[in-house]
């Protein structure tokens, strides 16, 4: 990293519980490609003062994570597309003090059910009913997919989320059948849930495709159990590097290979 | 500079022309002295909006340069006693959300005024009337000088300066014969100003001691004169490392060594 000064453009990122994969992620592009950027993940328990912040001091770029993702709707001046039709947010680029929210997470859900090849014959349960969840399903139809159940605890976000794509709710868990399994909770994410397999091992061998969208770690407890069945996996590490890659280029107009996004994610995960 | 991470505490800056010398300094230090600390300048239009994003977003402390180093008191819950007597903040401390507003350029002036050795006999002759101006008056005033005269060409604030202390105020340039010049007008500031001489080469000639405000550039036209007539000469670098060095022991809890200081000084002047 060279030495900061007082002209470098700044991105941060809000969320409950930051973690250091897009200050590393971003800070190691900056530093790679010369871009006079720094990069500093955030949390607040104002969400309306940090937007305030960021409209007063400039800030070019802001990630939003985890609970703020709805919230931060009201907040900003314009709601693209990929974030409206969820109502879920997770990137806001400042533009001379206007705010634009987008949905960096839906297409990357996008790009990696097209990438992975996945068949919209195919059945798919989807656990899950929170922001990141809404932007699973709705990639899943963006996708022709026509036979997605939501598996939600939450007997109020779960339907509305299924009833919106036309999909089916559960709250609770199914007979072991579908052929894509996608966790959207927590379950599996460092901290109290680390442990935790979001799907049971009679749903994993019934399955194709193993999804999990936990970005950190890497290998959860479903990636693991997905690879030793020999499933197509999908894992959040990769979904988060895709959607950051996306912010990267908002936020600095320079678009990132392949090869750029891979070194950037493999660097992000070296604590 | 080690790459950024999550947990770094922020310090930043809030000036209506930003220099780097902040940014250089601290950072050169946490460096240094293996702080998990960043600091940036930021410049604003939206001064309230900029202290609601230090509270929401956790900034651990913020210093305050011209214009905002009395419109930014009303924003602070504690003003200390160095910052209340001469109503000018440049320093603002976050303790776990509650902000501490205090004025280290005063305390940095009344240091180097003492350790100079200058003599309270002797007479003074300040010109500028705002926020620094402030300090600067009140320090003279506190090392017990009494023939202190203020050139100000704003007929409301310099008279008003003056009176609180106890001192004269004229508009028009006196006649030369005042023992010590202090600067603390924009003369001689890089930018539209920086080739202007602050006091005239007669003044310099009378005087025995030459002192400018202005950081930057450190050698400006009043200093050279000065040091050209071989007098005594104290330069705004001087008070913006001794002030910067009593803001960073309180963001960091830190107290610095003289050679610390100088060190720092010498690398945040090196473009």
């Amino acid at each position: 990293m060279p030495i900061l000064n007082k002209d470098m453009s700044v991105c941060i990122s809000l969320a409950g519980r930051p973690s250091n994969l897009g200050t590393r992620f971003h800070n190691f592009l900056y530093d790679e490609l010369g871009l006079n950027f720094v990069y500093k993940a955030f949390t607040t328990d104002d969400l309306e003062g940090a937007v305030r912040g960021i409209r007063a001091l400039g800030i070019r770029g802001c990630s939003v994570s985890m609970p703020f993702k709805e919230a931060v709707i009201p907040l900003v001046d314009v709601v693209e597309p990929s974030a409206a039709a969820i109502e879920s947010v997770n990137t806001i680029v400042n533009d001379g003090g206007v705010l634009t929210a987008s949905n960096t997470d839906y297409e990357a859900i996008a790009e990696l059910i097209a990438e992975n090849g996945l068949d919209p014959a195919q059945s798919v349960l989807v656990r899950g009913s929170g922001g990141m969840a809404k932007a699973v399903v709705a990639a899943f139809r963006g996708a022709g997919f026509d036979d997605v159940t939501v598996l939600a605890r939450n007997a109020s976000l779960g339907p509305a989320l299924a009833e919106q794509y036309g999909y089916a709710w559960t709250a609770a868990d199914p007979e072991p059948g579908a052929d894509v399994l996608v966790n959207v909770t927590p379950l599996g994410m460092q901290g109290a849930d680390a442990s935790a397999l979001s799907f049971s091992e009679e749903h994993v061998a019934a399955a194709s495709v193993v999804f999990d969208v936990v970005a950190f770690p890497a290998e959860t407890p479903l990636v693991s159990a997905g690879r030793a069945a020999g499933k197509l996996v999908i894992s959040g590490a990769e979904v988060h590097a895709m959607q950051a890659a996306a912010q990267f280029e908002r936020y600095t107009g320079v678009k990132l290979t392949r090869e750029q996004i891979a070194r950037a994610a493999a660097f992000s995960r070296v604590e």
